[in-house]
């Protein structure tokens, strides 16, 4: 039965029931984190192998590089080719970069900052820059914009993506909207996937400002769960509308080999690709290509990485099923919380009835089960309706997560009984 | 017999014979590199036993930390350690990066320009920012501050380091002044170790600005050839000058594993530290663990870079004993150029007569060897004597060296003749 609709003498009841039930919790001294999108001990254990992938045998490329040795500020020659397929985009189209793509991107906003896109006015002489924010979305991308000051706009998110009447409306008539951030696949941290129609109408809608770039951040290109989803290639359809350049697509294979220990990529047009090189030239002499080729060899084409990712996908399937069976059976028939089955990526996005979701995670953590504090899905860390939690269930134990899980319910059971009878 | 003393006649004969001998030389079709400080594919192979240093077995650091995983912005501690104890200055005061110093670098001026150091306006808010440039110097960090439109001030060097009243002169009075390059030991490209009383001075001087910072790029803190020099350590030298947030410390082990393949440091005093982690931790969740653990893993501690670094000395020797002896034997008694002997380090730098460089660095070219563009050791460039050359003996074998530095050798003399003749 639905909380609204259950007496004040029932809820109260009820409360004090579930209120004992916490109490009991607490006792067991729990000490869990589903705070961060880590993945396990484990889980890493699946590419051990890349360790020994190069030798002293094969630093060299197909075409005669030799890895260790300065040069090559786009990347090996594969490894462009490797993270090209992956992203289903031309080998030239792509840069290899370090260990990480949040780097890659600071680096594109300050760029822009600092010496203005493709020969625009850099954005630090600009009176006001704004950034438009697909809401809940990824706390990291927000802290980039938010540390060089650019004003950063809510968009909410439908399930076919962004809701494209806001952003089309805004980005046609506001020039100082510079960016948007985009996780179109198994988006950060509701596991969305984008469908055509948003990819093909973030292509080609008309925007007030020349120096317009999507962010496309695809962290999640090859890592479903519950069987693989396709998301329409951008570049192409940018291409096809007109707009070659509006689009910087990001990866990294932070998620497929090491967490901070994988290569990065950026792909995008070419004449974005020359700007890029520019000042990339100025910044370093060349990404490590030993850890490049390492990636090659281990592998070797994109096929291979896609073997590599139903492994993962095995793996952290039992651990979503946990919160998700333990949701439907303590939250389905309440009516205080609403999620979304994500089919891939790292996280489930549950949303409270407002004004609850400061209060559960406090809750949780009083208890010993760390979650992504409140609000972290939202610019400058405000939830404006104080619902939104972000649930990583990707280290701990599918048991540790069934027992993480029913605390979580508990809470949001507790406090959203707690805002109906007003206390 | 110096050619200024020479009769007018008897320099156009050993004209004719010098020109006569580049004709034949160019005959051979030579196709040398001296132009980057790359290592050789032999000098490289010293290393190759890092490639296995790391394993299933070890990624795990003493204290606990799954390398594999997120986290640890500043680095793994043992990195923190090692890179420390290399520069002598404590681990605490050391960040431990990625592949590449030279980005680090970059990120400092940047951060500068964009946030402002410690509190102080942005420099990208200033009317002016200027950086004081030991000239000759190394070109990648000029092309740095040239890109930011930060001007530079060249400062002579001496064999003891930069002319340290000239650069007290100015640092006291201009406060647009707000950093100077240092490449402190085995400078590039002179090989000069900078004195004792230089880097007291450096640290004691007084500076109008209260953001100026020593950029100490400690390249090649560990790269002797010809026997270690002590340089004295300039960390604690500001702090006891009562300056402890003068100066930024940076190195790499590019030049002691990989090029390109290694992990950087920067070290400075705890504020300026926490200064940098601000922007660091927005810019990125850690830099690559698992080449920290492998660096680690391979050297042990500081004595194991330094017994590695005896064999790298060994391996390049002979290389510059080629170079030098040459100079010696053709140029030694012609007045027409100078040059220090470099006691470690990767350059020789020659100066020939004023406006000579570059029709000696293209009179090379035209015969089969590359030299560093004659200027790129200035700001901008510009060499206003047109005299200096770097010479980059690493890369070609001792055998080519010899053939190279002949060739060069006849140059200069051709060059220096006609220039005398006023042809």
């Amino acid at each position: 039965m639905k909380y609204c609709e259950m007496s004040e003498e029932s809820l109260k009841e009820l409360l004090a029931e579930l209120n004992n039930e916490y109490e009991t919790i607490k006792t067991k001294g729990l000490s869990l984190d589903m705070s961060r999108g880590k993945p396990s001990s484990a889980q890493l254990d699946i590419s051990n192998d890349i360790f020994s992938a190069i030798n002293d045998t094969n630093y060299t490329t197909e075409n005669g590089i030799d890895c260790r040795n300065y040069g090559n500020l786009e990347g090996i020659p594969q490894a462009r080719q490797l993270m090209g397929d992956l992203l289903s985009v031309p080998a030239e189209n792509v840069l290899v970069c370090g260990n990480a793509s949040l780097n890659i991107m600071y680096d594109c906003v300050a760029r822009s900052m600092l010496f203005g896109v493709m020969g625009c006015t850099p954005w630090s002489k600009l009176p006001k820059v704004k950034f438009l924010c697909p809401v809940p979305g990824y706390d990291r991308h927000f802290k980039i914009t938010e540390t060089f000051g650019i004003e950063m706009i809510n968009i909410p998110m439908t399930e076919n993506g962004p809701d494209m009447d806001m952003v089309e409306k805004l980005v046609k008539s506001d020039s100082s909207i510079k960016g948007m951030w985009c996780v179109p696949k198994f988006s950060n941290p509701q596991g969305i996937v984008y469908s055509d129609e948003t990819v093909k109408r973030l292509a080609a809608m008309t925007t007030a400002a020349k120096d317009f770039r999507i962010y496309w951040d695809n962290a999640y290109a090859v890592h479903h769960i519950y069987g693989d989803v396709e998301l329409l290639e951008i570049l192409s359809e940018c291409e096809k509308a007109g707009n070659p350049d509006r689009v910087f697509e990001f990866c990294s294979t932070s998620k497929i080999t090491f967490a901070g220990g994988g290569i990065s990529a950026v792909a995008s047009s070419l004449a974005n690709i020359e700007w890029m090189k520019k000042s990339l030239t100025v910044q370093t002499i060349s990404y490590d290509k030993i850890n490049q080729q390492r990636h090659v060899l281990y592998f070797k084409n994109a096929d291979g990485i896609k073997a590599h990712m139903e492994k993962h996908a095995d793996f952290l399937r039992p651990k979503f099923d946990a919160v998700l069976e333990m949701f439907k059976k303590e939250l389905g028939e309440t009516g205080v919380a609403t999620w979304l089955k994500p089919m891939g990526g790292y996280f489930i996005s549950v949303d409270t009835m407002e004004g609850c979701a400061k209060a559960v995670v406090a809750k949780c953590k009083e208890a010993g089960v760390v979650l992504t504090g409140a609000g972290a899905t939202f610019p400058y860390g405000k939830d404006p309706k104080d619902s939104n939690i972000r649930i990583a269930p990707s280290y701990p134990t599918p048991e540790e997560l069934s027992q993480a899980a029913m605390l979580f319910t508990l809470c949001v059971k507790i406090v959203s009984i707690e805002k109906l009878l007003g206390l």
